[in-house]
């Protein structure tokens, strides 16, 4: 794992957590982004070779939204950077850790994704991402 | 802030956390220490420019014995690097946030550490810390 690439928050409101984000890190958001696909509005914000991604739901059903309401604001997942993330998930695999897809999907930022299942992880949501495009 | 210094992540046991965190990130525990005045032993492990630092009771009324009563193993809380944490406390003070300690206090790994409250910051326990020594 090169780097932890982005911690990933879910929020109820991404501009109430916006402001709050911009002024504990002292910079703003450079970026928002929907990711339909998994029901969620994102946005991030750096902190020198790392991000934070504030994660509100954009429907009752997607992963964010039951979180939430499971377990209210709070971490959601880790994001570690990968050179090569079909090799990493072959090496999970072999050593035992569950995989939550078995094939990379497109996430948000330009990234291929795979979601590591947490009961393997001490109960934390870890995620692998390769770049597929120069990252801010 | 300067980068995610490290994610603190409560644990039942370090020994079976530890074998499953140097699986995960492919690299070895480079450190241990007992923080008595948390009631905590800590293990490091390193992931580029971030640290993971796992957390486990040493007594019953310790911070993180009561986190893992109330919710189970996972992330406890996101650790930022910061150069100078006494204007750092200042400034966030001033932004409004709540500080857990009003002055800087000596944490693992040879740093200087303070904590925000996490109902300021959508439920995250964010630590601010500044090196004393050369860190690994």
């Amino acid at each position: 794992m090169e780097k932890i690439e982005h911690i990933g928050i879910a929020v109820n409101s991404i501009e109430q957590a916006g402001n709050v984000y911009q002024k504990l890190l002292n910079t703003v958001i450079y970026k928002t982004e929907e990711v339909a696909s998994e029901g969620v509005n994102t946005a991030f914000l750096q902190a020198g070779p790392n991000k934070i991604e504030l994660l509100e739901a954009t429907n009752p059903d997607s992963p964010i939204a039951k979180f939430l309401a499971k377990k209210g604001e709070g971490i959601h997942h880790i994001a570690f950077e990968v050179t090569d993330i079909r090799a990493e998930m072959l090496r999970l695999k072999s050593e035992g850790f569950v995989l939550l897809n078995e094939e990379p999907k497109p996430g948000a930022d330009g990234k291929l994704v795979c979601f590591v299942h947490p009961k393997g992880v001490n109960g934390v949501l870890v995620e692998l991402c390769e770049s597929l495009v120069i990252s801010h």
